[in-house]
């Protein structure tokens, strides 16, 4: 198939690029003998996922218990849930360990007397690993706290839970100005988990730390190297990329792998209209701490150039249309039935809102791949 | 079913608060003699379609082809589809008006020339409405220019097109700051279309319109009763209103039917962390003009007194986590577990992250529905 019989809006992964990102990750990983355990919550695709686990990637990490749930059914064996956990979904979580091997988090004492429990009930054990906040300051346990060596104790005392390590997510990253304030973010991360794994080691040896887990695309993408002590990363966003990670200056335009196809609709003295808007990008705003300028995504001028067209700026997205404005000289270019990529500010939440990639070489098609959005929900109650 | 036995986070849809919104609207509609065209983007859901169809609407609007063909091959007969026209997806809709009575709009000569002439190639013909501009300056021709006039004598001479009148968007009632700037609006809205509908009468009998459309929640709301000459509405989120519309002063907070029920998942000391993130909520930021107080969505104090729990701010948005901040005496209040209900700044575009809308009343849930999003897609590409 060819790119011009897509119906539009779509999303398109480039397959070079892709196996790029994906090749690039896997190998800074091998070569720093850190295990890779990508965050599939970028793409909820069993195919890219594959692709990971063939470039050497050693599990998952999932996001949500659904997500766990499509990739253990597809044969992925090996995945960490890297979400505090849901008191609802423990016992979906302990029907899908029997199966898999399936790593949880723990980051209050009240989660953790809820789940012991719901192990002893259902005759079951966990691994379990302990959420740790670098800096973040979203979720998890304060390294320097004695809440934090508490906490470790009980897991490795709760007689169905095995404690299996440490876990952090420095998404601070994203609200960095200059590469180095990441590269700085990287170091404090790395450090962060490594003294405390060795502060929990000399605490008991019951602590040693099996895991000692970091992960986020901005600081294992700037990173060399990972400093001895660090077990595993969890990059997610990389296998994509986004305008984002332009922004921030982790990667070129050019080695983003997923764009949108739009189709403009109308086109008005100042402004054009697409058939995309934010039931197909997400209202998400990108980095928008480093510009004044508000857009929801970016036009590309030349794709394979890796040019972006700065005249027009998505300068609005209702649900089904988006507003691109320019100056009538740019705007006059174009007129109903012309087609843009776009690159989207942040290609997590882009993915999650179709139901298809189509995987694109050149302007050719050469798969179409399914998206596995969804969330554990109710079955229609019969009548 | 229990509420308590719904997996977080989950759609729900207060049926009470639902049937008020929906015989409301349906009452004023009639008590003006105008016809009621719901804008189903909002819910995407066939029940509640059906159940504007028994209050009295006469058909439906969608924004997408793909809304027309799952409602249409729901027995949903009468459509508009009140978007600018897409020229890939021409012959989709062509093949779906040999059943369903569906019409398109048209705002720029670039697609009426291709309209026309794939209705030649598929020999069929095609209801079609001009789209005006009332002041939003989003799509629609200008009413007083003389294009406007041009372009619908040009509908009105295609062959195989029927010039069925105009329609247009207030859009910019979203920007107000006053109920009487909607109110104002509302007027606006009502008036450009009336005297533009007399303007094409004069010009031509073959330009008189037979259905002047106009549409949008908070002017049809707040629009006692509508001029003589405007002879349809298509309001679309009042089925389910939501925090922008409250903060626009369009509705109270018990008139909101839909919510978000949220687990919260880690408390710490000045937030709490939610189950509930941009793939559950949308990054929507509502009324934002309006308030310095950024926040994706409110928590509920008392659901059924529709009252807000104002010391929580959901401050920030990850794909899977929310981030709730409070003060400590507040926070300190919850433990993990602990479920909340939320008040979405955007229900159309909260509803469309979800695959299955909970019915409830009061605690109870009477029924799940199904949530048909999606949109033309291509099929897998057989290996």
């Amino acid at each position: 198939m060819n790119l011009e019989d897509v119906f539009t809006p779509a999303l398109l992964v480039d397959y070079q690029r892709l196996e790029d990102n994906i090749r690039k990750m896997a190998k800074k990983a091998e070569k720093n003998s850190v295990s890779l355990r990508p965050h599939i919550k970028t793409h909820k695709c069993i195919e890219i996922g594959e692709m990971q686990l063939r470039a050497g990637a050693q599990g998952i990490t999932v996001s949500t218990v659904e997500e766990a749930r499509v990739f253990a059914e597809h044969g992925f064996q090996d995945i960490t849930l890297a979400a505090p956990l849901c008191h609802d979904k423990i016992n979906a979580i302990l029907a899908l360990s029997e199966d898999t091997t399936l790593r949880v988090l723990i980051d209050h004492p009240k989660t953790l007397e809820i789940l012991e429990k719901s192990c002893r009930n259902a005759e079951t054990e966990i691994q379990v690993l302990l959420k740790v906040d670098c800096g973040y300051h979203r979720a998890g346990v304060d390294p320097k706290s004695e809440e934090a060596i508490r906490l470790a104790r009980s897991i490795a005392n709760a007689k169905h839970l095995h404690f299996n390590g440490i876990l952090t997510h420095a998404g601070h990253a994203y609200g960095t100005e200059t590469v180095s304030q990441i590269e700085e973010i990287a170091q404090q991360e790395q450090k962060v988990m490594v003294d405390f794994a060795s502060k929990l080691e000399r605490y008991s040896k019951d602590l040693c730390c099996e895991v000692v887990s970091i992960g986020s695309t901005p600081t294992c993408t700037v990173s060399p190297e990972f400093i001895e002590g660090i077990t595993e990363i969890r990059p997610g966003n990389y296998v994509f990329y986004d305008y984002t990670q332009v922004a921030l200056g982790v990667c070129e335009i050019n080695q983003v792998s997923l764009s949108i196809l739009s189709s403009v609709t109308s086109v008005y003295d100042d402004h054009l209209v697409l058939d995309t808007g934010a039931t197909a990008l997400s209202k998400d705003l990108g980095a928008s701490h480093l510009t004044e300028r508000v857009s929801f995504g970016e036009v590309f001028g030349d794709y394979s150039k890796g040019t972006l067209n700065t005249d027009l700026r998505i300068a609005s997205l209702s649900q089904e249309h988006g507003k691109v404005t320019g100056k009538p000289a740019i705007v006059s270019n174009f007129e109903p039935g012309d087609r843009m990529r776009i690159l989207p500010n942040h290609s997590c939440l882009t993915a999650n809102l179709g139901n298809r990639l189509s995987v694109v070489e050149d302007d050719t098609v050469k798969d179409i791949w399914k998206i596995w959005r969804g969330r554990l929900e109710p079955k229609p109650i019969s009548d």
